[in-house]
Protein backbone atom coordinates (compact mmCIF):
# COMPACT_ATOMS: atom_id res chain seq x y z
CA UNK A 1 0.00 0.00 0.00
CA UNK A 2 1.65 3.51 -1.08
CA UNK A 3 -0.10 6.98 0.11
CA UNK A 4 -1.05 9.37 -2.86
CA UNK A 5 -1.81 13.06 -2.34
CA UNK A 6 -5.06 13.60 -4.15
CA UNK A 7 -5.28 16.09 -6.55
CA UNK A 8 -8.52 19.26 -5.97
CA UNK A 9 -10.51 17.89 -9.07
CA UNK A 10 -9.89 14.32 -7.15
CA UNK A 11 -10.79 15.96 -3.38
CA UNK A 12 -13.86 17.88 -5.23
CA UNK A 13 -14.87 14.15 -7.32
CA UNK A 14 -15.68 12.36 -3.90
CA UNK A 15 -17.32 15.81 -2.60
CA UNK A 16 -19.93 15.08 -5.44
CA UNK A 17 -20.31 11.09 -4.99
CA UNK A 18 -20.90 11.67 -1.40
CA UNK A 19 -23.43 13.84 -2.00
CA UNK A 20 -24.71 12.23 -5.06
CA UNK A 21 -24.32 8.30 -4.61
CA UNK A 22 -24.87 6.50 -6.62
CA UNK A 23 -23.31 8.68 -9.80
CA UNK A 24 -22.50 8.19 -13.35
CA UNK A 25 -18.83 9.28 -14.71
CA UNK A 26 -20.62 11.20 -17.28
CA UNK A 27 -22.87 13.37 -14.47
CA UNK A 28 -19.95 13.64 -12.43
CA UNK A 29 -17.76 15.32 -16.04
CA UNK A 30 -21.14 17.34 -16.55
CA UNK A 31 -21.40 18.94 -12.92
CA UNK A 32 -17.40 19.82 -13.25
CA UNK A 33 -17.64 20.79 -16.45
CA UNK A 34 -15.30 18.28 -17.86
CA UNK A 35 -14.96 15.32 -20.57
CA UNK A 36 -15.24 11.76 -18.84
CA UNK A 37 -11.50 11.02 -20.60
CA UNK A 38 -10.51 13.98 -18.33
CA UNK A 39 -11.77 12.06 -15.68
CA UNK A 40 -10.65 8.80 -16.26
CA UNK A 41 -7.40 8.89 -14.43
CA UNK A 42 -8.98 10.07 -11.72
CA UNK A 43 -11.43 7.71 -11.21
CA UNK A 44 -8.78 5.18 -11.84
CA UNK A 45 -7.04 6.36 -8.60
CA UNK A 46 -10.25 7.07 -6.49
CA UNK A 47 -11.54 3.25 -7.46
CA UNK A 48 -7.76 1.54 -7.22
CA UNK A 49 -7.15 3.46 -3.46
CA UNK A 50 -10.85 2.05 -2.39
CA UNK A 51 -12.01 5.35 -1.79
CA UNK A 52 -14.61 4.74 -4.33
CA UNK A 53 -16.88 2.08 -5.62
CA UNK A 54 -17.93 1.59 -9.07
CA UNK A 55 -20.45 -1.08 -10.03
CA UNK A 56 -21.33 -1.50 -13.64
CA UNK A 57 -24.77 0.45 -14.86
CA UNK A 58 -25.18 2.07 -11.94
CA UNK A 59 -22.50 4.36 -10.87
CA UNK A 60 -19.72 5.18 -8.39
CA UNK A 61 -20.58 5.34 -4.28
CA UNK A 62 -18.48 6.46 -1.80
CA UNK A 63 -16.92 3.53 0.27
CA UNK A 64 -15.39 5.60 3.17
CA UNK A 65 -12.38 4.15 3.28
CA UNK A 66 -9.63 6.89 4.32
CA UNK A 67 -5.87 7.59 5.28
CA UNK A 68 -7.18 6.09 9.19
CA UNK A 69 -8.15 2.91 8.11
CA UNK A 70 -4.98 2.25 6.71
CA UNK A 71 -3.38 3.34 10.09
CA UNK A 72 -5.95 1.55 12.50
CA UNK A 73 -4.91 -1.71 10.01
CA UNK A 74 -1.31 -1.59 10.37
CA UNK A 75 -1.66 -0.60 14.36
CA UNK A 76 -4.33 -3.75 14.66
CA UNK A 77 -2.07 -5.94 13.27
CA UNK A 78 0.25 -6.61 16.93
CA UNK A 79 -0.22 -8.89 18.76
CA UNK A 80 0.59 -8.79 22.29
CA UNK A 81 2.93 -12.25 21.47
CA UNK A 82 4.98 -9.67 19.39
CA UNK A 83 5.86 -7.12 22.29
CA UNK A 84 5.51 -8.72 25.55
CA UNK A 85 8.23 -8.95 28.34
CA UNK A 86 9.39 -10.96 30.65
CA UNK A 87 6.92 -11.74 33.23
CA UNK A 88 8.22 -10.96 37.02
CA UNK A 89 6.83 -13.94 39.64
CA UNK A 90 6.56 -14.45 43.57
CA UNK A 91 4.96 -17.18 45.26
CA UNK A 92 1.60 -16.35 47.72
CA UNK A 93 4.13 -17.36 50.56
CA UNK A 94 6.80 -14.33 49.74
CA UNK A 95 6.73 -11.79 52.51
CA UNK A 96 5.51 -8.45 51.43
CA UNK A 97 9.02 -7.03 52.24
CA UNK A 98 10.38 -9.38 49.90
CA UNK A 99 8.29 -8.61 47.29
CA UNK A 100 9.14 -5.21 47.49
CA UNK A 101 12.64 -5.92 46.86
CA UNK A 102 12.25 -7.79 43.99
CA UNK A 103 10.28 -5.15 42.36
CA UNK A 104 13.08 -2.53 42.99
CA UNK A 105 15.43 -5.13 41.71
CA UNK A 106 13.54 -6.17 38.67
CA UNK A 107 12.18 -2.67 38.47
CA UNK A 108 8.92 -3.24 36.75
CA UNK A 109 5.26 -2.43 38.00
CA UNK A 110 3.40 -5.16 39.14
CA UNK A 111 4.63 -8.46 40.36
CA UNK A 112 2.40 -11.31 39.79
CA UNK A 113 1.48 -13.58 42.17
CA UNK A 114 1.89 -17.79 41.98
CA UNK A 115 0.38 -20.95 43.43
CA UNK A 116 1.62 -24.54 42.21
CA UNK A 117 2.62 -22.78 38.80
CA UNK A 118 -0.33 -21.08 38.03
CA UNK A 119 -1.44 -17.39 38.46
CA UNK A 120 -3.22 -16.75 41.88
CA UNK A 121 -2.65 -12.98 42.29
CA UNK A 122 -1.09 -9.60 41.21
CA UNK A 123 0.59 -6.36 43.39
CA UNK A 124 1.29 -3.00 42.06
CA UNK A 125 3.34 -1.16 43.38
CA UNK A 126 0.49 1.29 45.14
CA UNK A 127 -1.05 -1.72 47.00
CA UNK A 128 2.61 -2.26 48.17
CA UNK A 129 2.88 1.58 49.16
CA UNK A 130 -0.37 1.01 50.70
CA UNK A 131 0.66 -1.44 52.73
CA UNK A 132 3.96 -0.17 53.91
CA UNK A 133 2.47 3.02 55.32
CA UNK A 134 -0.54 0.90 56.97
CA UNK A 135 1.70 -0.24 59.58
CA UNK A 136 1.27 -3.60 58.84
CA UNK A 137 4.64 -5.58 59.76
CA UNK A 138 5.43 -6.31 56.13
CA UNK A 139 8.11 -8.38 56.48
CA UNK A 140 6.28 -11.09 58.28
CA UNK A 141 2.65 -10.75 56.28
CA UNK A 142 2.94 -12.86 52.93
CA UNK A 143 2.16 -11.15 49.81
CA UNK A 144 -0.81 -14.11 48.90
CA UNK A 145 -3.01 -11.96 52.08
CA UNK A 146 -2.78 -8.27 50.70
CA UNK A 147 -2.85 -9.27 46.20
CA UNK A 148 -5.91 -8.25 44.06
CA UNK A 149 -6.86 -12.58 43.89
CA UNK A 150 -7.89 -14.30 41.17
CA UNK A 151 -10.66 -14.11 39.64
CA UNK A 152 -10.20 -10.40 39.84
CA UNK A 153 -7.44 -10.09 37.53
CA UNK A 154 -7.72 -8.89 33.80
CA UNK A 155 -5.24 -10.69 31.84
CA UNK A 156 -4.85 -11.02 28.10
CA UNK A 157 -3.29 -13.83 26.08
CA UNK A 158 -0.03 -13.68 23.16
CA UNK A 159 -2.35 -14.51 20.54
CA UNK A 160 -4.75 -11.17 21.36
CA UNK A 161 -4.15 -7.79 19.51
CA UNK A 162 -2.53 -4.84 21.40
CA UNK A 163 -5.22 -2.64 20.86
CA UNK A 164 -7.01 -5.31 23.14
CA UNK A 165 -5.00 -5.65 25.58
CA UNK A 166 -4.48 -1.89 25.71
CA UNK A 167 -8.27 -1.12 26.52
CA UNK A 168 -8.03 -3.12 28.83
CA UNK A 169 -5.09 -1.38 30.73
CA UNK A 170 -7.06 1.74 29.91
CA UNK A 171 -10.55 0.74 31.15
CA UNK A 172 -9.63 -1.08 34.48
CA UNK A 173 -6.62 1.52 35.25
CA UNK A 174 -4.11 -0.93 35.40
CA UNK A 175 -0.34 -0.32 34.31
CA UNK A 176 0.11 -4.13 33.36
CA UNK A 177 -1.55 -7.33 32.40
CA UNK A 178 -0.25 -10.91 32.86
CA UNK A 179 0.01 -12.61 29.79
CA UNK A 180 -1.36 -15.87 30.08
CA UNK A 181 -2.04 -19.44 28.65
CA UNK A 182 -5.25 -21.23 29.79
CA UNK A 183 -4.87 -24.86 30.44
CA UNK A 184 -7.91 -26.87 32.28
CA UNK A 185 -7.49 -29.18 34.70
CA UNK A 186 -9.95 -31.41 36.17
CA UNK A 187 -13.13 -28.96 34.37
CA UNK A 188 -11.01 -25.77 36.37
CA UNK A 189 -9.61 -23.33 34.64
CA UNK A 190 -5.72 -22.28 35.08
CA UNK A 191 -3.74 -19.39 33.74
CA UNK A 192 -0.01 -20.05 33.09
CA UNK A 193 1.69 -16.51 33.54
CA UNK A 194 4.09 -16.22 30.00
CA UNK A 195 4.16 -12.44 29.93
CA UNK A 196 4.04 -9.47 31.10
CA UNK A 197 2.34 -5.73 28.88
CA UNK A 198 2.46 -2.91 30.36
CA UNK A 199 1.95 0.67 29.21
CA UNK A 200 5.80 0.88 28.86
CA UNK A 201 5.76 -1.67 26.48
CA UNK A 202 2.95 0.27 24.24
CA UNK A 203 5.00 3.52 24.91
CA UNK A 204 7.75 1.22 22.89
CA UNK A 205 5.74 0.18 20.32
CA UNK A 206 4.22 4.05 19.52
CA UNK A 207 7.80 5.26 19.53
CA UNK A 208 8.05 2.33 16.40
CA UNK A 209 5.21 3.11 14.60
CA UNK A 210 6.23 6.91 15.03
CA UNK A 211 9.58 6.31 12.89
CA UNK A 212 11.96 7.74 15.71
CA UNK B 1 -3.77 11.59 1.42
CA UNK B 2 -5.15 8.13 0.61
CA UNK B 3 -3.80 4.25 0.18
CA UNK B 4 -3.84 3.18 -3.05
CA UNK B 5 -2.89 -1.06 -3.28
CA UNK B 6 0.12 -1.13 -6.50
CA UNK B 7 -0.84 -4.12 -8.82
CA UNK B 8 2.23 -6.27 -9.44
CA UNK B 9 3.27 -4.38 -12.84
CA UNK B 10 3.90 -1.43 -10.34
CA UNK B 11 5.49 -3.42 -7.90
CA UNK B 12 8.15 -4.64 -10.85
CA UNK B 13 8.55 -0.94 -12.04
CA UNK B 14 9.48 -0.01 -8.13
CA UNK B 15 12.77 -2.85 -8.07
CA UNK B 16 13.76 -2.01 -11.47
CA UNK B 17 14.11 1.60 -10.82
CA UNK B 18 15.80 0.60 -7.07
CA UNK B 19 18.23 -1.57 -8.89
CA UNK B 20 18.61 0.84 -12.07
CA UNK B 21 18.00 4.36 -11.02
CA UNK B 22 18.54 6.65 -13.11
CA UNK B 23 16.19 4.81 -15.72
CA UNK B 24 14.32 6.10 -18.37
CA UNK B 25 10.29 4.90 -18.84
CA UNK B 26 12.04 4.04 -22.66
CA UNK B 27 14.02 1.35 -20.82
CA UNK B 28 11.79 0.41 -18.28
CA UNK B 29 9.40 -0.30 -20.94
CA UNK B 30 12.35 -2.49 -22.91
CA UNK B 31 12.55 -4.77 -19.62
CA UNK B 32 9.19 -5.31 -18.99
CA UNK B 33 8.40 -5.92 -22.72
CA UNK B 34 5.49 -3.52 -22.86
CA UNK B 35 4.71 -0.15 -24.73
CA UNK B 36 5.96 3.29 -22.99
CA UNK B 37 1.68 4.55 -23.26
CA UNK B 38 1.44 1.34 -21.34
CA UNK B 39 3.45 2.17 -18.84
CA UNK B 40 2.35 5.80 -18.60
CA UNK B 41 -0.71 5.11 -16.14
CA UNK B 42 2.01 2.85 -13.67
CA UNK B 43 4.47 5.61 -13.75
CA UNK B 44 1.47 8.46 -12.70
CA UNK B 45 0.25 6.28 -10.21
CA UNK B 46 4.33 5.93 -8.72
CA UNK B 47 5.68 9.49 -9.38
CA UNK B 48 2.16 11.19 -7.44
CA UNK B 49 2.67 8.88 -4.80
CA UNK B 50 6.06 9.96 -4.18
CA UNK B 51 7.89 6.46 -4.76
CA UNK B 52 9.40 7.21 -7.48
CA UNK B 53 10.75 10.96 -8.89
CA UNK B 54 11.23 11.81 -12.37
CA UNK B 55 13.99 14.02 -13.49
CA UNK B 56 13.21 15.68 -16.93
CA UNK B 57 15.96 14.29 -19.61
CA UNK B 58 17.32 12.32 -16.15
CA UNK B 59 15.00 9.62 -15.48
CA UNK B 60 13.18 8.06 -12.32
CA UNK B 61 14.68 7.92 -9.24
CA UNK B 62 13.48 5.99 -6.24
CA UNK B 63 13.03 8.28 -3.02
CA UNK B 64 12.30 5.79 -0.29
CA UNK B 65 8.56 6.84 0.58
CA UNK B 66 6.46 3.96 1.55
CA UNK B 67 3.36 3.36 3.91
CA UNK B 68 5.31 3.51 7.45
CA UNK B 69 6.35 6.93 6.60
CA UNK B 70 2.49 8.29 6.43
CA UNK B 71 2.24 6.59 9.77
CA UNK B 72 5.05 8.15 11.39
CA UNK B 73 3.67 11.17 10.08
CA UNK B 74 0.07 10.83 11.47
CA UNK B 75 1.86 10.07 14.73
CA UNK B 76 4.16 12.77 14.74
CA UNK B 77 1.74 15.54 14.08
CA UNK B 78 0.59 15.11 17.98
CA UNK B 79 2.20 17.53 20.63
CA UNK B 80 2.21 17.33 24.24
CA UNK B 81 -0.05 20.08 24.42
CA UNK B 82 -3.05 17.90 22.65
CA UNK B 83 -3.20 15.30 24.87
CA UNK B 84 -1.54 16.72 28.44
CA UNK B 85 -3.31 15.72 31.53
CA UNK B 86 -3.62 18.60 34.56
CA UNK B 87 -0.53 18.15 36.79
CA UNK B 88 -0.86 17.42 40.70
CA UNK B 89 1.70 19.75 42.58
CA UNK B 90 2.43 19.56 46.24
CA UNK B 91 5.24 22.51 47.50
CA UNK B 92 8.27 21.25 49.08
CA UNK B 93 7.19 21.36 52.76
CA UNK B 94 4.94 18.78 52.36
CA UNK B 95 5.40 16.17 54.44
CA UNK B 96 5.75 12.31 52.67
CA UNK B 97 3.12 11.30 54.00
CA UNK B 98 0.72 13.80 52.86
CA UNK B 99 2.10 13.48 49.02
CA UNK B 100 1.59 9.48 49.25
CA UNK B 101 -2.15 10.57 50.38
CA UNK B 102 -2.05 13.28 47.41
CA UNK B 103 -0.78 10.65 45.06
CA UNK B 104 -3.93 8.04 46.35
CA UNK B 105 -6.04 10.60 46.07
CA UNK B 106 -5.43 11.84 42.72
CA UNK B 107 -4.43 8.38 42.01
CA UNK B 108 -1.13 9.77 40.03
CA UNK B 109 2.19 7.81 39.70
CA UNK B 110 4.03 11.16 39.81
CA UNK B 111 3.97 14.31 41.98
CA UNK B 112 5.63 17.40 40.90
CA UNK B 113 7.39 19.87 43.65
CA UNK B 114 7.71 23.55 43.75
CA UNK B 115 9.15 26.14 45.14
CA UNK B 116 7.47 29.69 45.03
CA UNK B 117 5.24 28.62 42.16
CA UNK B 118 8.33 26.93 39.77
CA UNK B 119 9.28 23.01 39.55
CA UNK B 120 11.55 22.53 41.81
CA UNK B 121 11.45 18.56 42.20
CA UNK B 122 9.86 15.32 41.15
CA UNK B 123 8.45 11.83 43.17
CA UNK B 124 7.24 9.09 42.14
CA UNK B 125 5.59 5.71 43.67
CA UNK B 126 8.92 4.44 43.70
CA UNK B 127 10.53 6.66 45.34
CA UNK B 128 8.14 7.20 48.26
CA UNK B 129 7.97 3.34 48.62
CA UNK B 130 11.80 3.44 49.17
CA UNK B 131 10.91 5.93 51.93
CA UNK B 132 8.28 4.22 53.34
CA UNK B 133 9.96 0.92 53.87
CA UNK B 134 13.15 2.80 54.44
CA UNK B 135 12.17 3.01 58.56
CA UNK B 136 12.14 7.10 58.18
CA UNK B 137 9.23 9.10 59.69
CA UNK B 138 7.20 10.28 56.93
CA UNK B 139 5.11 12.12 58.91
CA UNK B 140 7.84 14.34 59.21
CA UNK B 141 10.03 14.49 57.11
CA UNK B 142 9.29 16.89 53.98
CA UNK B 143 9.22 15.81 50.53
CA UNK B 144 12.06 18.27 49.76
CA UNK B 145 14.36 16.30 51.13
CA UNK B 146 13.61 12.90 49.34
CA UNK B 147 12.49 14.54 46.25
CA UNK B 148 14.55 14.31 42.83
CA UNK B 149 15.83 18.02 42.51
CA UNK B 150 15.58 20.67 39.56
CA UNK B 151 18.26 20.08 37.27
CA UNK B 152 17.87 16.28 37.34
CA UNK B 153 14.28 16.65 35.81
CA UNK B 154 13.07 15.48 32.33
CA UNK B 155 10.85 17.63 31.03
CA UNK B 156 9.02 18.38 28.25
CA UNK B 157 6.99 21.49 26.70
CA UNK B 158 2.87 21.77 25.32
CA UNK B 159 4.49 22.17 21.62
CA UNK B 160 6.91 19.62 21.80
CA UNK B 161 5.78 16.34 19.92
CA UNK B 162 4.24 13.48 21.82
CA UNK B 163 6.99 10.94 19.85
CA UNK B 164 9.53 13.30 21.73
CA UNK B 165 8.58 13.39 25.08
CA UNK B 166 7.79 9.15 24.62
CA UNK B 167 11.21 9.10 23.69
CA UNK B 168 12.35 10.91 26.89
CA UNK B 169 9.82 8.67 29.23
CA UNK B 170 11.70 5.38 27.47
CA UNK B 171 15.09 6.54 27.36
CA UNK B 172 15.10 8.06 31.43
CA UNK B 173 12.92 5.38 32.54
CA UNK B 174 10.43 7.72 34.07
CA UNK B 175 6.40 7.24 34.12
CA UNK B 176 5.63 10.91 33.21
CA UNK B 177 7.00 14.40 32.50
CA UNK B 178 6.29 17.94 33.52
CA UNK B 179 4.94 20.10 31.22
CA UNK B 180 6.32 23.04 31.64
CA UNK B 181 7.10 26.79 29.83
CA UNK B 182 10.00 28.52 30.91
CA UNK B 183 10.36 31.84 32.12
CA UNK B 184 13.77 33.76 32.17
CA UNK B 185 13.70 35.69 35.58
CA UNK B 186 16.76 37.74 36.85
CA UNK B 187 18.66 35.99 33.55
CA UNK B 188 17.61 32.33 35.84
CA UNK B 189 15.65 29.70 34.43
CA UNK B 190 12.48 28.76 36.22
CA UNK B 191 9.93 26.52 34.61
CA UNK B 192 6.26 26.72 35.29
CA UNK B 193 4.38 23.34 35.47
CA UNK B 194 1.73 23.86 32.94
CA UNK B 195 0.78 19.47 32.80
CA UNK B 196 1.39 16.19 33.18
CA UNK B 197 1.83 13.55 30.71
CA UNK B 198 2.58 9.84 30.87
CA UNK B 199 2.75 6.59 29.84
CA UNK B 200 -1.34 6.43 30.17
CA UNK B 201 -1.33 9.47 27.43
CA UNK B 202 0.10 7.29 25.17
CA UNK B 203 -1.57 4.42 25.70
CA UNK B 204 -4.61 6.12 24.92
CA UNK B 205 -3.18 8.07 22.32
CA UNK B 206 -2.10 4.63 21.01
CA UNK B 207 -6.12 3.68 21.45
CA UNK B 208 -7.30 6.53 19.52
CA UNK B 209 -4.88 6.21 16.06
CA UNK B 210 -6.15 2.10 16.03
CA UNK B 211 -9.56 3.43 15.94
CA UNK B 212 -10.95 1.35 18.48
Amino acid sequence: MVPIQLNSRQTKIIDIVKEHEPITSEQIASILGVTRATLRPDLAILTMSGILDARPKVGYFYSGVDENNLISKKINSKNVGDIMSLPILVTEDTTVYDTIVTMFLENVGSIFVTNKGYLSGVVSRKDLLKNAIGGSEISKIPVGITMTRMPNIVVTYPNESVVEAARKIIDHEVDSLPVTELEIIDGKEHYKVVGRISKTNITRLFLEFSGS
